[in-house]
């Protein structure tokens, strides 16, 4: 479902890469915890653990404010999974998406200089993971949910952020809106248009579908139209209608001002921009009717929507999900930077302008060598996490 | 409450410590999480994550047993708290327990090599403490659990062994309890006396007072004899007939074959053994009563039931829970042994046979130099979790 979640895919290392290698380089796992205090001599264990650590304790207990610094816990992400919606593969269960999990926590080291641990839960009850993690809330300063099912994942997120005072994000929704936000903003330029003046296709109205949506339409687009399985989503649509509290309802109030409807041929005719979140292919034919100099973000994993060399018949500025093509949406661009700057600045959530912020660091890094072939940096430019986490700090408020 | 919870205390390098050093070493806590992978190149990430990580994911999700090596959850210990009897500071909650949790985690990985993460919970209830578990069970391999006051950690410990299937224990209960065995079997042998034949005085019925006296009793000893603030343990005290299913009760049925009552002067007379393990002080004219060549361990911190210069006048070996006297009792002897060695054996339970196990092996490295100032090994003793571990894992029967 995710974007991240399938990449880097990189066809030609994974061409390359052994199953002897992936499960070897798996064995044991792939964290470790490590002590940042010497433990050799009795005095280390006097420091560290009793007598020394009882004056921390006692510290704590007068003030609760310094387990901020005093301890682990403020700084550190919980990678949360029901193990619902892992990569490509679905509903696998906790224990197999442990493994994805472990490689999250991690990027957030390598990339973000954060602590964090995988937390995959045996149950899929929202109620029972909000009241868990309410429980746990002692131990961890910030909640990365991960590849929870739609439409679960839009209840857990809301449930977890009114529920716990720290920052809460489920990433596949905003890490990958963030980037294609990002991307997005250096593709308008490239094809020299405003970015809020753009009429732009979402295909897919999941998790990362419904943030792409949401994100787009804060950075002050307004002519948004989302294409899930039945086509386009608009007000009057009946299964819409019937369900007046769901996520796509509210979709359906907030985007495609145009009342479109039909399917991608009526959504994509004259459009500047496709998105594709979903499995869906996007048919040349299709292509075809989009604006001149058009912009594909063709995203699904390990197959896009519709190969680059395909889109690049009639787009202008081509974007997938893959390390082996140019303009590669990772998450690793965003989740990072954001995570870290919220915490570095004590922040209470993770509001929209903290994510609009995060999407500018990161356009604005690309800017200067802006290219048909180069509208985001890579996922290992090191210059990324500083300048989300600085700007995600910056526009903390609360 | 607990024993090892104020060990090792070093009186001489306390003293020298400094609040400023002991709160600099705790700035940001005391652990640290790392990837055993590298994560620098695209094919790193292509390894280590997607698309790579899918392959692991879907092997254990086709057979669930292969989490046990392609996770790091198998082999990692949670050390849970409630923070309801942290150190002898008492109900203080679960966040400023946290730093007494983390320098576990840490003491768990300098010693035993252990990986391991505290989490600490902001509920009470024992039921919900299960709860939590059992939901996170998919995430870990074994349950470390610390600082949960009595009686509660009796049902706790006993609820999570029935709810869980891998191992669980209490520290403060059997950790201590293996390391008072293994150094009464050391003293046993300086006095010329066979461990079965004493008559042992256990002064506390909290956590550690209870396991100690349990797993004397399952060494063959039969004379024990346990006091609480109410004096000596038998079945016909009011208190204790009033409540037939409290574990008093349940000690009450299986220690004290003489059927003594009355209070530390009864006890004591005529006693081989006395092991303190409350708050409670042993007085100079009660010392007198017992017999000659006693054995006194007065393992209360910071303050020794009675302080080892005035013990020696009477007893032929003193040990106390401090790193600046002889004998020191700290159950860093045998916790990261007893996990290490139950997760090498896959083991599902901690059973009364592994703990007896993991006693005889702390008494047997200690037996070359045995001497009235040497009955159990440093805590530092690098021979010590590997010979624990090994003979634990040989115990393993389920």
């Amino acid at each position: 479902m995710s974007i991240e979640t399938t990449t880097p895919t990189d066809l030609e290392s994974a061409a390359t890469l052994s199953e002897e290698e992936i499960f070897a380089s798996h064995q044991g796992g792939k964290l470790s915890i490590a002590s940042t205090v010497p433990l050799a001599t009795k005095r280390d264990l006097s420091i560290a653990y009793t007598p020394g650590v009882a004056q921390v304790s006692r510290a704590i207990h007068a003030d609760p404010k310094l387990a901020k610094t005093l301890t682990w816990a403020e700084r550190l992400v919980v990678v949360v999974s029901d193990g619902t919606a892992v990569l490509g593969l679905g509903d696998i269960g906790p224990s197999a998406s442990l493994p994805v999990m472990e490689g999250k926590s991690a990027l957030f080291k390598a990339f973000g200089d954060l602590d964090s641990i995988p937390l995959v839960l045996n149950t899929t009850d929202v109620d029972e993971i909000v009241e868990t993690l309410v429980r746990l809330r002692p131990s961890f300063g910030a909640v990365n949910l991960e590849d929870v099912s739609a439409p679960r994942c839009f209840e857990l997120e809301e449930k977890l952020i009114e529920a716990l005072d720290c920052p809460v994000m489920h990433d596949d929704q905003h890490g990958t809106a963030v980037v294609v936000l990002a991307a997005l903003t250096g593709a308008a330029k490239v094809t020299e248009r405003e970015l809020t003046g753009l009429r732009i296709v979402v295909s897919g109205a999941g998790a990362a579908g419904v943030a792409v949506a949401e994100i787009l339409l804060a950075a002050g687009i307004e002519d948004v139209v989302v294409l899930d399985s039945r086509g386009v989503i608009v007000k009057d649509r009946a299964d819409i209608a019937a369900n007046p509290d769901s996520k796509k309802a509210e979709l359906a109030q907030k985007s495609n001002p145009r009342a479109l409807s039909g399917g991608p041929a009526e959504a994509l005719l004259g459009a500047d921009v496709f998105i594709g979140v979903s499995s869906s292919q996007l048919a040349e034919e299709h292509l075809k009717l989009m604006n001149h100099s058009s912009i594909v973000f063709a995203l699904s994993n390990p197959d896009p929507e519709v190969l680059p060399e395909v889109a690049s018949k009639y787009a202008a500025v081509v974007a997938t999900g893959r390390s082996d093509f140019p303009n590669q949406i990772n998450n690793v661009l965003a989740f990072p930077g954001i995570f870290r700057g919220a915490l570095d600045a004590g922040a209470r959530r993770i509001t929209p302008a903290m994510k609009l912020a995060a999407a500018r660091a990161i356009a604005e890094l690309a800017e200067p060598e802006l290219s048909a072939d180069y509208i985001v940096p890579s996922p290992l430019d090191p210059r990324v996490a500083p300048a989300v986490s600085a700007a995600v700090a910056a526009a903390v408020t609360e």
